[in-house]
């Protein structure tokens, strides 16, 4: 998606250790143009297989998955990581790495909105290690539904994620996929 | 807004003591055409103060906050409870209770992306007691932004939220006006 890319080359800050800085336009402020052909840009990826539910984890997910789900008219679900009193008793609970407090936290999801009739596309930010998709994939299996297909917005390929997650089975998808970031660099696929 | 009325009283569950659950429509699963309706009627009602940014704090506020700056055509950002490592280190933070984790927890921006310059319009998903608006209006204060209006998706007027934030001399404007849930009710506005 070479808009993207663009945006990534403009705006994106590499700090160091494979860490990208994209708080202006993806994570933090958030560019809503932007993330409306991002998400365009994902559900025609994934369409053919019919998802009817887009899932992702909070925070930084939800934009992404939201434009997706938008594009394809289907609900979007976003994982909880600490329970609301709203929620349905019978949660379903996994542990996932959490990036920010650099240990693990859990990702719960209510049974009342993910079921065997769901077919089911994940969306996040970030596919990095695969450590959180790979959570909520597990989240999608616990709740009997299919997973049908894996969207990312950034793909970090030296991180090993789109490996980690191949026992899945489905297709995976990333809009921009940057190979190395060594030295400063910002270096995608192609 | 009456599909919004509609869809509360069709799919909204009073739990009692004043605790709405939208879990299915807003903040768990979203319904993104629904909420994108949301943000243009939040927009519509705001765009003649020509706010230039949209802010709101994670996590359910983010969707609503997210379609009325994609109708507004300006940046939506978003407070964040956690300092996630990309964050610029002179960090803005302010208290705010959480709903979730029955205790106080800090809500943080990035002065990147709040300053003198902004025209701030705050919107999230239930104006209740107020205190977690009240905390993104200090943020703004801090920041030495001008905040120009507060939205919500759904007011409950028996919490004193909008007596709690006239201290900002701002307009206050909720969708979906709830006045009384006592006995299982839920009592519109008008």
């Amino acid at each position: 998606m070479e808009i993207l890319k663009e945006r990534i080359l403009r705006d994106g800050v590499n700090l160091g250790n494979g860490i990208l800085k994209v708080d202006s336009f993806i994570n933090h402020q958030v560019d809503p143009t932007l993330m409306l052909a991002v998400g365009g840009a994902l559900a025609a990826r994934f369409a053919h297989l019919h998802p009817n539910k887009v899932f992702t984890a909070e925070i930084s997910g939800i934009a992404p998955a939201f434009t997706t789900a938008l594009a394809l008219g289907v609900p979007v679900l976003y994982a909880r990581k600490t329970k609301p009193i709203t929620m349905h008793p019978n949660a379903i609970v996994q542990q996932a790495p959490s990036h920010t407090k650099g240990r693990i936290t859990e990702i719960i999801v209510s049974p009342e909105f993910l079921g065997p009739r769901d077919r089911v596309l994940i969306v996040d930010d970030f596919l990095a290690t695969g450590q959180t998709i790979d959570a909520l994939a597990r989240l999608v299996a616990d709740a009997g539904a299919r997973l049908v297909g894996i969207g990312a917005v950034i793909e970090k390929t030296f991180e090993g994620g789109r490996a980690a997650l191949a026992r899945w089975g489905v297709p995976i998808e990333a809009l921009a996929v940057i190979t190395n970031m060594d030295n400063g660099k910002i270096v995608f696929a192609e």
